[in-house]
């Protein structure tokens, strides 16, 4: 019995690891292209900003040591150039050896994603990054780490563009982003929004929204980025636009593709071809609210399908429960949470909603130290289920967007949700939690609009 | 229709107010005993650690509020000392008037709970408080202000005790807490007993459990508390060892008590008697859990139930969903939360459950500043139902709490919480947050015990 897992990150090691740890006796082989495995992509922002951190310290778990500690056979430097789904072979070109062909019992991909660069003249200019590898976070770090850098335009303002607008401001960096739509975040509600870009301002960001890029171009004083309505010079230019799920192998060995060009997968991690899984950010999931299948590239799905894929490759019969889209990220001092559907999803999906805005205390008022959170509830005006929840605010909103989130599970209605009972303290909470108000707003908006 | 309270607190008020909102041609008329309404009696040891703050702030609204800006009947100073359900009148003792009778439509009982003081030889000498009240707080208030006080003995290692030892450490007293169970937090489970220690230790809280206190002398060295182990030196005592609820005047209306001798209600908050409701501290509940009712004299239910009386006694049909028995306290830099059940109500309920303990890191590990959490769930070995969990740790723990009080309302298995889609982002959470990992290690314990 021999598991082949093409792509050694987050998906593929998880379930090389789990399919080792079920299966003592199968031969598990991970072919990774490059020559880093198991890295922390989501800490390269925080990695960055701090000079004295060596861009290695977010490697996990080592080559050698899945190697000698877990008995898989890791091949880092070979590139799987081609599969045979009828002869089950993969077809491998290692670094600075012959081509050879492996044969497989079981396939699992687990490519990954890679960063969109948009077709842009100058683009590839030499100053211009994305952000996605961890060689990519070497690239940067070594440009930072030379000090000539003092202008920074990230184009983007996705997660990414605005953990690193924090993490290039605090090596010093003037910083500008530039984003094409016509606010930041597209898909985040406007009070969520207004509180990123308040944060922002503060912290001395400069931030253009509805700027379409033309080129780039590097003269004698660095970088230009030129958009429709201004020019920004910069030292270096971050590309965030965006990722694109590594589905074209798949897709050459004439497995089927889903949600956004990521590879169709059921709930056991299947895809179309006989005894080939997908996991992690290459592969599509279901959304448990919508019921429908969507691309949501993320590290907490990659490592959970992973462990399905691993484990179902070597004989088990678990499921992926699917997701709810739920993400946080912080930028500065502001916690930023969002779950389920928003408009994006909604018109996706041409469902019809109603949103609720609403605005709390972190705490008893008597206790002080009280910040304010903005809270979004997105919800079925005729059944009331709570459809999707967005929240931002300094303080407690991870644990609250994951309340939320247990009540999409749960398919809770408004109803169910005001009436959860939640911990209160004058320390951690208000005797209302922020969650019941946001609820309790909800319910009044959606009597209001059917009254 | 005249609705009449009794009791103008967190429960009274909060029905008073919802009869007046719902119904504007109702008459309202809440009856108080005492002279302070509507007060955060949870934010007191806040309040008490600050000599610069008046005892006051606590107070959410005043009465003149209540009369003027509300339109509610408030008659503080006013002794309800006996009700006829069969009449359909309260008596009523207001203080420096004569005794008058008051017909009712509707009457609600928000009576509230009381603090237990035990039968114990010089309980009642000057130096010796009970916080529950805020004319209680005031007196403690006045006590510590003279300056005189500098070492502090507190009877009773639950919530109150542990939350005043930090309050009375602050204001420069030492503190001694004389606990009769064998642990701390008796109800808690070891991990978490053992980190309140470590932390209370750390702050140089002296703690002696297993000691039955005997009684309390007034020497010329101030108050000596005796116990069968050791004596205890103290200017002040303060006895927190429970509180009782305030049910005798509905028994003696012949009304039906319940859960602890509370008053007993169903989901609407009706008691036995036709037309009178009871709500909060006074009354119990259902547990969603167990299925039992319980009494968990909190805050949070004291608003919800008000709310549900008040609405109903206008003529509404609203139901109070029930309790998970949530809870969280802070004590120094230790954040402690449960929901559900613990070996306690197991014990109350007949029940057999299993138990695992883990621990987590709060963060990313790459991220560095990892708090580590110390969780113990309680789950159905059979079906896997997760029927109870505990946390705590330095940060995030009221936030997971509140994550598991949704699945149990949601009644949950392991596996659905262990498939929760929960918030990432190295600043936040880690890539598995703590409530899948505990989740994950209770999967495995219970696959243990079940072979």
């Amino acid at each position: 019995m021999r598991v082949v897992v093409i792509g050694a990150v987050a998906a593929g090691m998880s379930a090389a690891s789990q399919a080792r740890r079920r299966d003592a006796s199968a031969e598990v082989i991970v072919l990774e292209g490059g020559h880093d495995v198991s890295y922390g992509a989501c800490g390269m922002p925080y990695n960055l900003s701090d000079p004295a951190r060596d861009i290695d310290d977010l490697v996990v778990m080592t080559a050698a040591e899945f190697r000698e500690a877990r008995g898989i056979d890791l091949r880092t430097g070979h590139t799987v150039t081609a599969v045979d789904t009828a002869a089950k072979t993969v077809a491998v070109t290692p670094e600075g050896a012959p081509p050879y062909t492996l044969g497989y019992d079981k396939l699992i991909f687990a490519t990954g994603a890679r960063a969109f660069v948009p077709p842009l003249e100058g683009v590839d200019l030499e100053g211009v990054f994305v952000l996605r590898s961890l060689r990519d976070g070497a690239r940067l770090k070594a440009a930072l780490a030379g000090g000539g850098a003092t202008r920074a335009v990230i184009l983007g303002g996705g997660y990414i563009g605005l953990e690193m607008a924090e993490s290039l401001t605090l090596r010093g960096l003037a910083v500008t982003l530039v984003e094409q739509a016509p606010t930041l975040l597209p898909g985040f509600e406007a009070p969520i929004v207004k509180r990123v870009a308040e944060t922002l301002a503060a912290h001395g960001v400069a931030v253009h929204t509805g700027a379409r890029v033309s080129q780039i171009t590097r003269g004698d004083g660095g970088l230009t980025v030129h958009t429709d309505a201004a020019r920004f010079e910069a030292d270096l230019v971050l590309v965030a636009v965006g990722v694109r799920p590594n589905s074209a192998l798949a897709e050459g060995a004439a497995i089927a593709l889903g949600a956004r060009g990521a590879i169709a997968v059921n709930a056991r991690c299947e895809t179309s071809a006989p005894d080939v899984y997908a996991a992690g950010d290459c592969a599509e999931s279901l959304d448990r609210v919508s019921g429908q299948k969507v691309w949501v590239p993320l590290g907490t799905t990659a490592n959970k399908q992973g462990k399905v894929a691993g484990a179902n490759a070597v004989g088990a019969d678990t499921s992926f429960a699917g997701i709810v889209s739920t993400a946080a990220f912080k930028v500065f001092e502001l916690e930023v949470g969002r779950t389920g559907m928003g408009r994006s999803e909604l018109s996706a999906t041409g469902r019809e909603a109603q949103f609720a805005a609403s605005n709390q205390g972190s705490r008893a008022s008597s206790y002080g130290h009280v910040e304010r959170l903005d809270t979004v509830l997105c919800f079925d005006p005729d059944s009331g289920r709570l459809l999707g929840a967005q929240m931002a605010g300094r303080e407690g909103v991870a644990g609250r967007i994951n309340v939320f989130a247990t009540a999409l599970s749960a398919a809770m209605t408004l109803d169910d949700v005001a009436s959860l009972d939640l911990a209160y303290a004058p320390p951690l909470a208000p005797v209302y939690d922020p969650v019941l108000i946001a609820a309790a707003v909800a319910q009044k908006a959606r009597e209001g609009r059917r009254g």
